[in-house]
């Protein structure tokens, strides 16, 4: 952790109040104690420092100065095929890190339909990992997520109003288009399960604007395809 | 896996004998069967198809045409600091896939002394989790992994010659000098802890000729560092 994201309700006059895990994760790891300052940030919001006022292994305050902004966020649109749910919250944590913020999890094929019946998926859950990339990022803007269980649904009456007035991208181990670096556009970015969208998924996305673009002749995995292409996409 | 890796000692007369995981893997994933062609390599050496000859949950026999080369290895020696254990695994893999083919995993102050005595580390581990980033990434070509238990003794003694006629780098979120793009030289990149090396280490990896670098301002993982740093360097 980073940066301690405070929530509005968490503030008052200008004070914080902090339990449960945040307050462990200071406590243990930082080893902090009164009169120390820490890096937090409010929720869609502010980032600065918070000087602890008290502290105990129950509760701490913290007098806040919120006087600097959060990174920018990426121009960047991301379609994922939804991961199994062992690595679900693993790869929320890294888009949220990263810096993205819109995401849609989209059906493929390729996606065992039990996928969609995962608790991972709760928006309580989904905001736990979103938090934790903020956390470790050290940004405070919260990723939308949206769930689209119908993939040709999907492309064909939301994407191309989602793509609109931006590169459009699929990432395709087969193909010769080598992805771009550092754009100076907004990108959209789709992004298939292991072992890739299927052929009809790829054209129903090409009849839609997007370019399937690759990084390397090797095939990454999913969690490691997705800052290999965000870091070539955007400077940083 | 995307890529059947073969030992010398699994073949005969240009016939491959496969049991234990990787035919688990064909029989439950691909649901092959006799006639079936899959895709196969022989470690450190070419790649090309497999013909099923004989196949039941016991044995599978395979004739082998390896007409192919291996993707080219990544001009890039790693430096990292030891993982802990539960991510080391993983990280092996993604630098297997990635095409790195020399690291260092080095001590740092913020690495646990704990992390040296992991099973994780034994040979027969490493190269466990390296076939499967081979076999992802589809590639054949086993990186040689380097344990240094010192860190200065180890940049002192060995990382001149190491890092000789190389661009040498340090990942290090606070700097200015963004991750250069594209390289056509060779490069020795280091990468620190959870919490980054601490500035005795950047320091003395600065009297080596080494140049802090960042791919953004936002502080990632080790494990998305890795990818996003290796995907600006090259083009793949």
């Amino acid at each position: 952790m980073n940066l301690l994201i405070l929530k509005a309700e968490d503030i008052s006059n200008n004070v914080a109040h902090v339990t449960g895990r945040q307050l462990d994760h200071v406590f243990d790891i930082h080893n902090a104690k009164k009169g120390d300052t820490i890096n937090v940030g409010l929720l869609n919001g502010p980032m600065g420092i918070g000087k602890i006022l008290t502290i105990d292994n129950s509760k701490m305050s913290l007098a806040l100065t919120l006087d600097l902004s959060p990174p920018k966020p990426l121009p960047l649109t991301m379609i994922l095929a939804l991961p199994r749910p062992k690595m679900l919250r693993r790869i929320l944590q890294t888009i949220s890190a990263m810096g993205v913020k819109e995401l849609y999890l989209v059906n493929s094929n390729r996606v065992e339909k039990s996928y969609w019946q995962s608790p991972f998926l709760s928006p309580k859950s989904i905001e736990e990992q979103l938090l934790l990339g903020l956390e470790q990022a050290k940004d405070t803007t919260l990723p939308n997520v949206h769930l689209r269980k119908l993939f040709k649904p999907f492309v064909e009456d939301e994407l191309l109003k989602i793509a609109k007035d931006s590169l459009a991208l699929v990432a395709h181990p087969s193909t010769d288009n080598r992805c771009p670096v550092d754009c100076d556009v907004s990108v959209t970015l789709a992004i298939g399960p292991e072992g890739g969208f299927i052929p009809y998924e790829i054209d129903l996305l090409k009849k839609h604007n997007f370019k399937a673009t690759h990084v390397g002749e090797r095939i990454l995995r999913v969690e490691n395809a997705i800052p290999a292409i965000i870091s070539r996409l955007f400077p940083g």
